[in-house]
């Protein structure tokens, strides 16, 4: 087996456990094993029904750590597959299976990146970690955010992490993510009074009410964004209201509304600027908040410049810094101080149906990896 | 068995048979023997599920109608009944049952008064007819529509029509119904396009699109009504878009609305105003529309004229016209060219749990139903 096909193997293998979220099916004992036998430390963490690997070599400072799920989301209706989800196949170049973008692949040249550059045995100024859940595409309960959690309470830091997260679009490393938007989500309640369509002045029609405020809020600027984030974006995801009979106005509207924000703006005045909306238009409501994020932002510095190289040499061209897509895990590292980047396979198929990558871009991958190890601990 | 009870007795013989929309259960035979014995013909007609009864006494003109329904509205929850549903109880004054109010009290007032105005012989100048349906509270497609249809195929013409629908509000009497309002409902549907939050510039979100042009809607004034109608109003009773899921931008809206319209306006003038206030808003969408009813008036004449007098003379109070509330089967009647009123019980506790008429006013509504064949047939 030549080192190119070390990576394509492996992901085959972590692909033939259908590791549907929050199952890690074995995919962490087989990196697990891996890693032993590289001389990491390995520590399993198992919260609630969620899976989690924490494996580190050293003892020492700085920490670069590599992050990742072995977590997938459902594949869809099967029939609807060319070739069987759990099954990888090769065809024209393109490695098919579920998980081989988001993010098996990078869990794979991860491993085989770090196998290849501790074989040059190289002298290092630094210890190597992989922090990896099996909950990145569920809730993200019992995942990186309880690991993190962990070692916060031992002191235990990261300095540098990796997120194998499929940040590029067209070829591998045209996109590192340094950085998420914000994520807050607001489920709103507008109260009125039920009754027959034929008595509308015994009715309070909250769909009427809510009409004018949901105009309002749909067309307000809530930042312009800066030079790392586009503008906060909000978008009504769900809107529900009726008893389904065409002859009774119902007493309750229901929405569900979320915010994707940049550094310009905080979760809390957005829910300031939102109420002084809904108050101004004199709604009647109740209003739960969820923030699913906060934005985070890791600036030029010794990781983001590690990985825009590493791209540089591997594909001979410059990297584009973005802070624009979902959320991911990255979030729930960024805030202990460690930077954070996110660099991994096209995004082009993730979450859909015939979900591939380029069998090429795996060794790309392993290549632009074992690269920012080199560039950051030696 | 006294004259006051007989309306009582047949009542509570209808109330016992359960015939719950849009079953007849007997109730037309019931009222068909009763008419035969003074000298009605009786013609029964089936059409699909619906059972329906035209009886007429005479060949003659003019020619008065009652107008009625059998069926009823399902029960709800039988235990939140005091007392079974189908089984006619008198407490303090009330009879408790399904239907006594909408309306088989009607049905027996219609019945006693006519046995008590022909008992006394009168010289008529005109007929007798009885149109009774039992798909009043159903879907109104095989009830008093056809049979008006069968009507009008052979030139029966009705003069003036009495419908029992529970007109009243806190006395008998207190409201008698000369028309309707129309009823116009819209199932609109707009479109955008689907999405992930993350990616606003993807996405066209058809719940932004839709809020300006459904504020517009709600606060449009459609005209002022008239002497006759209060103003058209515009309820919409249903909204729905969204997956489920807080993270995506849903493809479609789907929302329903109601006109309840006035005769300052018509059906087509409200339908075009929608469209022209959708263009408006640059929405892309479909609509679909149905009429489910026209307005329609009877003015001061001989039949509001002989209602009114009856209330004077048995409440010795003055009635109120009204042409607000629900739809009626009067819109199927009212565009032969007959005159139409409703006149019956106090509507407060119809199509709900306990419903029951005063035992008294059923007496009233006797009188006045007859008091209305002397001045009209004498
Ligand atoms: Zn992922
Ligand atoms: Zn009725």
């Amino acid at each position: 087996m030549s080192e190119k096909s070390a990576v394509l193997h492996l992901t085959e293998e972590l692909i033939r456990r259908p590791s549907v979220t929050p199952l890690d099916e074995g995919c962490q004992q087989l990196m697990a094993d891996r890693l032993s036998a590289l001389g990491f430390d390995i520590e399993s963490m198992f919260f609630e029904d969620t899976l989690n690997l924490w494996a580190r070599r050293g003892q020492g400072k700085p920490l670069f750590c590599f992050a990742g799920h072995t977590d997938v989301v459902p594949t869809g209706p099967l029939e609807q597959w060319d070739s069987p989800p759990f099954e990888p196949e090769i065809r024209d170049g393109l490695l098919y299976g579920r998980g081989t973008a988001d993010m098996k692949g990078s869990l794979a040249a991860m491993i085989v990146a770090t196998e290849r550059f501790l074989a040059k045995k190289p002298q290092l100024t630094g210890d190597i970690a992989f922090l990896i859940t099996s909950d990145e595409e569920g809730p993200f309960i019992n995942g990186t955010k309880r690991v993190i959690e962990t070692l916060e309470a031992r002191q235990e830091k990261i300095s540098w992490c990796l997120v194998g997260e499929p940040s590029s679009t067209h070829q591998v490393g045209d996109v590192i993510k340094n950085g998420r938007r914000g994520s807050l989500t607001g489920y709103l309640k507008v109260k009125g009074v039920q009754g027959h369509v034929a008595y509308p002045h015994l009715v309070d029609n909250p769909i009427h009410k809510a009409a004018p405020a949901l105009a309002a809020l749909s067309t307000e600027v809530w930042d312009h964004g800066n030079a790392f984030f586009p503008a906060t974006s909000f978008q009504i995801s769900n809107i529900h209201a009726g008893t389904g009979a065409t002859n009774v106005v119902p007493g309750e509207l229901s929405l569900t509304f979320n915010f994707r924000y940049s550094t310009e703006v905080t979760a809390e005045q957005l829910q300031q600027r939102v109420l002084a909306l809904l108050d101004q238009h004199q709604l009647n409501y109740d209003i739960d908040w969820v923030l699913n994020g906060l934005p985070f932002l890791t600036d030029r510095g010794p990781l983001v410049e590690a990985a825009a190289k590493a791209v540089r040499q591997v594909q001979g061209f410059e990297t584009s810094l973005e802070t624009t897509g979902g959320t991911s895990d990255g979030r729930f590292i960024a805030p202990t101080g460690a930077q954070v980047v996110e660099l991994g396979p096209c995004n082009g198929t993730i979450h859909k149906i015939n979900e591939h990558v380029r069998v090429a871009d795996l060794d790309l991958l392993t290549d632009m990896y074992e690269a920012i190890l080199w560039h950051l601990l030696t």
